[in-house]
């Protein structure tokens, strides 16, 4: 008799693990178990799809069940939910639509997902308040927005990934749209700063963003979803809610069956994505990872890392099968790497985050560069500001985020391949970048972050954060080096203003007493400031990390003068 | 008396020294000498100001000398030739509008950039054959092609960087547009399968391309160019001939003042951009490089290392005068990264090239992937192709080159980086890289690249390259694993049809007694039925790199039927 992997689960990681174990191990038996009507499909692209931006529902679908068969022999049932795992005697339990039935496996790929989060608040199960997960989840949304009547209000609570993607594609389809966040920024694996951008483009987009607040209640008007009742005490009216606060592993199948789980409550499993059990591997949302950065374990639900995970898991579980067992792939961690785009925007990050990398403990520098993602004097050029966060004093590279409307996916990608092969600052400076200008600069962004921070590490450079100067504004000389057309457009209230080119003759109307802090639009007029001052009398100086821009969360700013060098 | 840096050449190596110089040193005269009457500026752009996508001149104009004395204390002189260097006493010699003069330097750093060849062609000397380098250089060409009749046919005589952006450049503006290769490919530093993207493209546009021949004449017809009289015996039309078959580096002052040259012909420079002399620093085309892959020296014409290291010797010559000197700056080498934009496709390549890598006798693998830039069901997603040559048995990146009419740039520039940090093709497979479906798919196609080179290395997996297989076709069974629709639309001569889901129940008809070379479009199917196949018996297998696509110089097959996993 044939040995047999069965697979449960049949989206991103399942559905890799299946085709990979074939791949592999041509003599075993391969079934896939989908609790849900359909396998292997594009559940990211569904907030596009209920946008208008993917216009055929059948697009999403990538494999059918028959061509798991036709080409790998995979049998694959969907509807079949798999309801208890007997470890001793090797089999799963598993209701299908004709009855249950068992079967029996001689290595099991568990690949389960999440569950999107949907806490027990008054009004919850109203027919208006919607999930997006899968594939029915979107039709049932699809359904429910066309019996909504033009410029209705539709609340999308949580601001994360799926939530800008949905609040996006609500817009898109005409409604009044409405972002709630519990916490005080979106995005929040993001850092606040970068995170505002996203607020600021939905906002200029005309949907409304409300941090800080969360839902105590959805209330009904006959019989239909009507408003929202958030914590502080303000009514939203709302003839749709998308619940978008989070997902957790689908780890009960697991847990009943005892496999351990990890600190951070999804399964635990080893570098082979192997669990507990060692005729048992996992993949997906509902395993942990280990994260590159800080070597501590953490949950990343995107498609990437399932994929990834999905291949090894599948590739163990094959050869591990085999007469002569061939060796296995290992899943060496994560860093974390994202990217959303909203509207014309799009934020990436990977790594780890100025919150995260202080939580932690460890000695960082932060650093903010605008740089145009292709050369200036090339039509359609953009600005991109790339933040790192950078181990003290060693330079290495442990985290980076990105946002821009062109080439912020180059550089955050560019950044998680440096973080990846633990590159300092000092090595960004030397990347050897392609460079034609409708593609970058001679100085490519990521160079620009590296010199920058590099400076700072050899101590030629203090930066000072905007949250510094935020918090005490009063320790602080503020000298702004722009150009009166630039200051006239605004500018940090108690500045001095001085344009950089004037600075050397009207060195007596700096102000002192206190330590100073330069500022232009993005930095590099202010560095030549820096410096200048520095050389002649000035200490404790401070460049206004990221500069106007940053403070005054702008991406391409209209009045800022031409510069280079 | 202020100490002095004296920096020659104005362009993008001696720009960077000068205001890196200052930054780092305020109490030093600095003083630039610039040949030509402009400093500065975006040369780069300058065929894509000649073929209208730039609109106006002066957007290729960086930086005036008025902003260098009132930001940088830079006192830049245009119309400045420095003409001799005496070491001894430390003082150039220059030729100035107003007379010869001489000036003494406590550093001296030399960026006199370039020279493109004007080999002794008879008639090369005629008004309508030109060269693009400088502004006056563009500045000619424009001037001469409004003399030209709509549609006048021009030759382009070489098919590099530089003469192929001058191919679309002129297309644009409407002239009959032939690029004429000595070399058998175009774009000499990449392999040829790759440059034959570049050749397809032309010609889609209606631009001729001639390899393999070379000019014997130019020649003229009532004073005016008239045709160019080519190696073949071929008579070409031509009213314009731009020359741009490469550039010497210029070097004529270095060599006149003793400094040391390396074995390329280029100035030679320590990782300090120190020549033989230690007060004399040089930077840009004029020196050479080292490779960081192979540890040799070449020369790299491009603007990027120009900037980087005019960067590191501007540093380098300021500190070493400060009263206490700071630490030198290094330049670690190149990678020869590099892209050209092609109308519609950018080709981009990092490291060394196959051609290089057999060259020097390494051991090398090279593998062919193609991969959707973004997920295939989000609109507009468009194929990337990903060569990778990598060291056996190690695995290695030594170099890469993509096509692509979107994110090709992307790629080269994660690969550079992947290089940079001495990663190997299992690191690859591991890169964590941002996912959302506008911006990439779950697998990028550096992974996928990663994934295919990474199954070749650990010996699951075996490639023929197109090469191999043209070269010797009696040697293999040629297996093509496509849809019937695929074969119809076009095929190997030689090959057997079993579509991939057929082919397990038609093994009695896969061909034998020879190695079996199966293909598919991309690979994918391949890989599947190699495996079969390899499961069931069949041994001496191998997989065609880069499949149907690569073999007909495809880059989007409109046949190809949809496939994953």
């Amino acid at each position: 008799m044939k040995q047999r992997i069965v697979v449960v689960g049949g989206v991103a990681g399942g559905a890799s693990a299946a085709a990979k174990a074939r791949r592999m191990n041509d003599a075993v038996e391969i079934v896939m178990f989908e609790k849900g009507p359909y396998v292997s499909y594009g559940n990211c692209g569904i907030p596009y799809y209920i946008g208008g931006d993917i216009a055929e529902r059948d697009d999403l679908f990538l494999v059918t069940p028959e061509t798991f068969w036709d080409r790998f022999r995979i049998d694959v049932r969907v509807n079949h939910e798999v309801l208890r795992i007997d470890r001793t005697k090797q089999l799963v339990v598993v209701q299908g639509p004709d009855g249950e039935f068992t079967m029996n496996y001689d290595r099991l790929i568990l690949a389960t997902g999440g569950v999107p989060l949907r806490p027990p608040i008054p009004g919850i199960e109203l027919a208006g308040v919607h999930s997006l997960w899968t594939i029915p989840d979107g039709d049932a949304i699809m359904q429910f927005v066309q019996s909504l009547s033009a410029n209705a209000p539709v609340a999308v609570i949580g601001g994360g990934f799926i939530g800008l993607e949905m609040a996006e594609g609500l817009h898109q389809r005409g409604f009044d749209v409405t972002v709630v966040e519990k916490m005080e920024q979106l995005m929040p694996p993001l850092d606040a700063e970068i995170a505002a951008y996203a607020v600021k483009e939905l906002q200029d987009k005309g949907i409304r963003v409300i941090l800080g607040d969360g839902v105590s209640a959805f209330e009904a008007a006959a019989g239909q979803l009507d408003h929202i009742c958030l914590e502080s005490g303000e009514q939203l009216p709302a003839s749709l809610a998308i619940v978008s606060i989070g997902v957790r592993p689908e780890t009960s199948l697991a847990v009943d069956a005892g496999l351990e789980l990890g600190g951070t409550g999804a399964l635990k499993v080893d570098e082979h994505m192997s669990t507990s059990d060692p005729r048992i591997f996992a993949a997906g949302d509902m395993v942990e990872s280990r994260h590159r950065c800080s070597d501590t374990y953490m949950r990343i639900p995107l498609a990437g890392p399932a994929n990834r995970q999905g291949r090894v898991a599948g590739h163990n579980a094959a050869v591990d099968l085999l007469a002569s067992p061939q060796e296995r792939l290992a899943f060496q961690g994560v860093l974390g790497t994202s990217i959303v785009r909203v509207f014309e925007l799009a934020l990436g990050q990977t790594g780890l985050s100025q919150k995260v990398a202080e939580h932690l403990g460890l000695d960082i520098q932060v650093s903010h560069t605008f740089s145009a993602d292709h050369a200036g004097y090339y039509p359609g050029s953009r600005s991109i500001l790339v933040k790192l966060i950078v181990e003290r004093p060693s330079g290495r590279i442990l985290g980076a985020q990105t946002v821009g409307a062109q080439g912020a996916d180059k550089r955050i990608d560019v950044l998680a391949t440096a973080i990846l092969a633990g590159l300092t600052v000092f090595d960004l400076e030397q990347l050897d970048l392609a460079y034609a200008p409708p593609f970058s600069s001679a100085k490519d962004p990521v160079n620009v972050a590296g010199m920058v921070a590099g400076n700072v590490l050899r101590q030629q450079y203090r930066l000072l954060s905007k949250e510094q100067l935020q918090a005490h504004p009063d320790r602080y000389c503020i000298l702004d080096v722009r150009s009166q057309a630039e200051w006239d457009a605004g500018h940090i209230p108690q500045a001095v203003h001085i344009p950089v080119d004037e600075l050397r003759n009207r060195l007596q109307d700096v102000p002192t007493g206190k330590p100073i802090v330069v500022y232009c639009a993005v930095g590099q007029r202010a560095y030549t400031a820096y410096r200048m001052l520095g050389h002649n009398g000035f200490s404790d100086l401070y460049s206004l990390s990221g500069g106007w821009q940053l403070w005054d969360c702008i991406l391409d700013d209209p009045n800022q003068e031409p510069t280079t060098h």
